[in-house]
C-alpha cells in the first residue's frame, strides 16, 4: 500500500483511483491485523497463556493503535472531499512520516515475534543448536528486513514520486503546447517559448506543485 | 550522530567541524559496537552458549557490517577532500538512506535482544507473569521505539536542515547586498533588486543548492 504511488505504470491512472487503492489495501491490512489479534488472544486464553506481557505485544499493540488512527485520519482528510487544501498540505508530511514509522515498527514487532516463537517452540532440538528450522526462519526474518529496506528506499526516492498531473493540465493552455505529451516538458523545457511566459510558467508550476504536494507528494 | 546537522545552534559552526563531529561520534559508536560484540562472543564461549544462532545475531551482525561500510565510505567520500562533487552528490542520498535504515535496523535488533534476554533471564517468576522487572524493561523497549521515531522525525524534516552557507557567500557579490546577515534572505527576498538579476540569483541559488546538497543536505 505504501508504494502504490511509486509504480510508474499507475501514473496514467487517476489520482482518486490510486487513493482508493491505497486506502483499500490499508483497510484490508487493518482487517487482517484485527483478525490476527483476535486469533492471538483466543489462542492465549485457550492455552492459559497471559496476554500482553511481552515487549512484542506492547509495541505491536501501540503500532496497531497508531495504524488505526492513521487510517481514520487519512480517510477523513485525504479521501473525503471536505478538508481544505492547507490542512491537507500540513498533514501530508505527517501522514507520510507516520506511515513509514508504523511500517518500520511493525517489521520490528514481527522480528520480535519470530524471536519469541523460535525460543518457545524449538525445544528439542533447541533453537541454540541451529536446527534447519531455525536457520530457515532466521532467513525469513532477514528477508523481512530486506523487504522493509526496499520499501523505504522506493518510498523515499524523489524521482519515483508520481508526477503532478493536474499541474501539467493547468500549464498546457499557458505554454501554448497542447500537443505536448510529456508532462514534465512544459515545466522544464522552455527553449522555444518567450522568457516572460516561461517565468509565469515556472511560477505557476511552483504554486501548483506546492498545492499538489498536499494531495499526493511526500516530503520524505 | 545522525542529527548533528539538525541542531540550529550548530549552524554557525563550520561545515568541516560538523563533519568531524558526525564522523567522530560514529567512530566512537563503532568502537563501542566492536567492544560489545567481543564481550558477547567471550560471554558465549565462557558459558558454552553457541554463537550466531539467533535472528538477533544475524540481523545485528548484518547491521554492524553495513555500518562499518557506511563509516568507511563516508570517511573516504565526504571527509577526505579527494572525491569530486558529482560523486558526493550521487552518494549523499544513499549515505542518508543507509544511515537511517541501519539506525532503524539497530533498534529492531536491540528490541529482539531485549526480548531474548527477558525470556532467558526471567524464569522465577517467569516473564509471562509480568514481574516488575519485565514491565520496567518493556517500558525501556517502548522508549527505544519512541527515541527512534523522534530521530527519524528530526532527520527527515526539510526545515530542520542546516542552511547552505557557501551558497550565501557565493551569492552575496551578485546580489550586491554584502550587509545582509540573514543567509536565506539573499535567495528569497528579491523585492529591491532588478528582475533579471533576481532570475540569475535564483538560477545560481538552485545550482548551488544542488551542489550543496551533495555536501550536507539530505533528500529524505
Amino acid at each position: 500500500a505504501i508504494i502504490v504511488y511509486r509504480l510508474p505504470w499507475t501514473w496514467k491512472c487517476s489520482k482518486l483511483l490510486m487513493k482508493f487503492i491505497h486506502a483499500g489495501l490499508n483497510t484490508i491490512a487493518m482487517i487482517l491485523a484485527i483478525v490476527s489479534m483476535v486469533a492471538v488472544f483466543e489462542f492465549h486464553n485457550a492455552s492459559n497463556i497471559p496476554n500482553m506481557y511481552s515487549l512484542h505485544s506492547w509495541i505491536g499493540l501501540t503500532a496497531v493503535i497508531f495504524y488505526s488512527l492513521q487510517l481514520f485520519l487519512g480517510f477523513a482528510v485525504f479521501l473525503l472531499p471536505f478538508a481544505p487544501v492547507p490542512l491537507r498540505e500540513a498533514l501530508m508530511p505527517i501522514h507520510v512520516y507516520s506511515g513509514l514509522t508504523i511500517f518500520a515498527t511493525v517489521i520490528a514487532t514481527a522480528l520480535m515475534g519470530i524471536t519469541e516463537k523460535l525460543i518457545f517452540s524449538l525445544k528439542n532440538p533447541a533453537y541454540s543448536t541451529s536446527p534447519p528450522e531455525a536457520t530457515f526462519v532466521n532467513c525469513l526474518g532477514l528477508l523481512l528486513v530486506i523487504f522493509g529496506a526496499l520499501i523505504l528506499w522506493m518510498a523515499s526516492r524523489p524521482h519515483w514520486k508520481r508526477p503532478p498531473e493536474e499541474n501539467a493540465k493547468l500549464l498546457r493552455p499557458i505554454g501554448g503546447t497542447p500537443e505536448g505529451t510529456e508532462e514534465e516538458s512544459t515545466v522544464t523545457d522552455g527553449s522555444n517559448t518567450d522568457k516572460s511566459d516561461m517565468r509565469i510558467n515556472s511560477e505557476a508550476a511552483r504554486k501548483n506543485l506546492k498545492l499538489d504536494e498536499a494531495g499526493q507528494r511526500s516530503t520524505m
